[in-house]
């Protein structure tokens, strides 16, 4: 083995390690002012190369000046944590560096992946499902989108989209990456219609229904429908049975976007927030939110199986060499090379186990009320509304969601980040790390006064 | 820290080396049977969690039967080998776990990547360049494609495409990716224009003329030109400089996809290959072939800054929170959640260096042709012509390409895939590797007859 090498892994352990014990000595790092930045960190790339332990330093000095979002001050995003089994699968990956286009050069990985198709098919109860790992839920949205466009107009992957509008039914709360889809495949950022939601955040069957109406009365052509498991801001999850009652009635693609609240789904107790899944043309389900393993792992499923073939195989002799289809996921791939982005997951299901995970969800769970129910106790607090996942959105009385974030942050107290409910700016604390303790969402609560008292 | 966490990042080194040691005694490793493959492995996903030395222990094994990479045996692919620097780095970016859309959460590590954009925006000569990195060379391109296509149609984000034929132009030679953009964006894989090549496997300028000049006449849109810097299976270089007058003249966005060779602008010995690039609008820079960075490191750049951010950006409150646009690289990004896929390249070009970078490229292109002159001076070897970077395509004389690299895989030997050219199917060895030596190309060519001889 190259010396260089040699030196790099066998230092491995102690660079993290070492990096992994500052998320409890320094949870909010100090903000790095962008200005300046990379003169201070000594960024610049330079024309004649370092010796490893230079570099390793350097990385080191890099990454100690980076936020955490493993720590237990962490609440601004719908991941967090640190998982033993996920994240060393992670870091061997990158090691092995298999591209996940053929079995030829990923051989069990390919095994891996298809394994994982399957059960999370299965758990959202589709027979025979066909899926892929994408770089993302937006991407695995998109490929929703593909499927749905390509149904309305067959003929859109040969000779393009016709110019008719293309209708997209979407509620307020849902993600923007489904409007974001609509303007790169050609269907029209206009076409996509905002379906209100309920006092829950919950997008309404009735509105939908009627918008769908009014479109095909107009002359235009509904062709898909996205439900959310597991709203951005407020964790909501559109009544996907009701929902897939008016799919069926209009014949339009229905597609749930569960890169959230998918992982609810490991839990017998809470899997009928999205009963009616099974009835779902597609589904996106993000691993690496809920489910703790490093970025990216996002699955798109579609029920039919061969779907995502047809519409996303290319004929490359260069490439796809032996083997069939079905252990060649680049012929269903968005992505040429890919990185492989399912060994993390599959460690970390054998590391928890189905039941181990579902105990975690719970666990999860459990924290979010808790802190929710100490919003509610409080005078000085007002809770938004009951937490239906992890995101709990909450207002300090009278003091404004943003500055507080801002603050925090700056402050060194914690990250969350601020949404808008109603009209209402609210702070929202993404209760995703398992590993807190109620203890850390006393801190929380005591660290957001602290600001508020200054405001 | 969790005691399981500390257990498996204290184990990770050893892991690690093991791991990388297997390449020296293993380089190719035997061939699992995809059927039963699964249940030999044991890989099944558990209902009850196991400890996480089992797990390691398992995910160790899973690992051992993947196919190597980085060996002395693999000439398969556009990427190879295994750099101390920048695989400890990507390693590293697991562990930290930051979401590259926001400063907020990621910080330094989006001065990292702004860097990189201006660095490698320079080397193509990009005077401000905006960019981005990508999942992936495929995505890179999408992205080009998406800007060429607004800019015919400016009101497609909004209205969508309106059907009227928009026609983009790449060789024949050129990769798939452009075709499957079509496809996904609206515009019709049919309203791809295959450009014939000259006998180097380059895109002629003068049959581009004529069939841009042709659709004109036709009443179509010409809306991109696709020039390929380091075809997929040649390894050619289209004559970037002629291809711009044409773009030029007609007024189409050149795109220039060098996921393959935009590499060689890091040597000024081979820069001029690539001369002309500073004239394109767009271009595609994969760090995971030729630099030797894991999987994956794709860079999107566009000459005009503030375009891809028009393009991609999405109001979205609740992630973008302070900093500029700039700072925050999800507003000009295919994606939401972002996997920090530029640390990687950011230490490896600490560790070597531009001018590291430099004579690696050149050794990297002395290899090849060293084999490309083994391969000719041969009696039983056809050359197809000589390398124009690390693809050194031939035959076996009068053996058929195919079963032989196939027969390489099955008996331990080699992995080597096969390609076409002109109408001949040929091996293409790519010597991408940097740490082979000469010897190693003897072994491929000796391996290669020991196969023959059996047909």
């Amino acid at each position: 083995m190259h010396d260089d090498l040699a030196r790099s892994l066998g230092r491995l352990s102690q660079l993290a390690l070492d990096f992994a014990r500052l998320d409890e000595e320094t949870p909010v790092r100090p903000i790095l002012d962008p200005d300046g930045g990379a003169e201070r960190l000594a960024l610049a790339l330079p024309e004649q190369g370092l010796d490893i332990d230079t570099v390793l330093d350097k990385l080191a000095q890099l990454l100690h000046a980076t936020p955490s979002t493993s720590g237990r001050r962490f609440f601004n995003q719908l991941f967090a944590g640190r998982d033993p089994a996920a994240t060393v699968a992670d870091m061997l990956a990158s090691l092995a560096n298999n591209s996940m286009y053929t079995y030829k050069v990923a051989g069990p990985m390919v095994l891996v992946e298809n394994l994982l198709v399957k059960e999370m098919g299965a758990l959202a109860g589709f027979d025979d499902p066909e899926g892929v790992f994408t770089p993302g839920g937006s991407l695995s949205n998109l490929a929703a989108l593909l499927c749905a466009r390509n149904g309305a107009v067959p003929m859109a992957r040969e000779t393009g989209v016709d110019g008719r509008p293309l209708r997209v039914y979407s509620s307020a709360e849902a993600h923007y990456s489904i409007r974001k889809g609509l303007g790169m495949l050609g269907m029209g950022r206009d076409n996509l219609v905002s379906i209100a939601c309920d006092t829950e955040g919950q997008m309404s069957p009735t509105a939908l229904d009627a918008a769908i109406a009014a479109d095909k009365a107009a002359g235009l052509t509904p062709v898909m429908i996205n439900a959310t498991a597991g709203t951005t801001v407020q964790g909501a999850f559109d009544p996907i049975d009701a929902i897939a009652d008016v799919a069926e009635k209009h014949g339009v693609w229905l597609h749930v976007d569960g890169a959230f609240g998918g992982t609810l789904l490991l839990s017998e107790r809470q899997r009928p927030k999205l009963a009616g899944l099974s009835r779902a043309d597609s589904f996106t389900w993000d691993a690496h939110k809920m489910m703790g393993v490093p970025l990216i792992c996002s699955v798109i499923l579609v029920r039919q199986r061969g779907l995502l073939t047809r519409l996303l195989n290319e004929s490359a002799s260069y490439l796809f060499q032996g083997d069939t289809d079905l252990h060649n996921p680049g012929t269903r791939s968005l992505q040429c090379g890919r990185r492989n982005d399912v060994l993390k997951l599959w460690a970390a299901w054998q590391y928890h186990g189905r039941a181990g995970y579902a105990a975690r969800v719970e666990h999860q769970l459990a924290l979010a009320n808790a802190l929710a129910d100490r919003v509610e106790a409080a005078d000085d607090f007002t809770l938004t509304r009951r937490p239906a996942s992890l995101n709990v959105c909450f207002v300090l009385n009278d003091k404004p969601a943003d500055i507080i974030c801002t603050q925090l942050n700056e402050r060194g107290l914690a990250m969350v980040g601020h949404g808008t409910v109603d009209g209402q700016m609210i702070i929202r604390a993404a209760v995703v790390n398992p590993n807190l303790e109620e203890a850390d969402l006393d801190e929380l609560l005591r660290s957001i006064r602290e600001v508020g008292d200054t405001l």
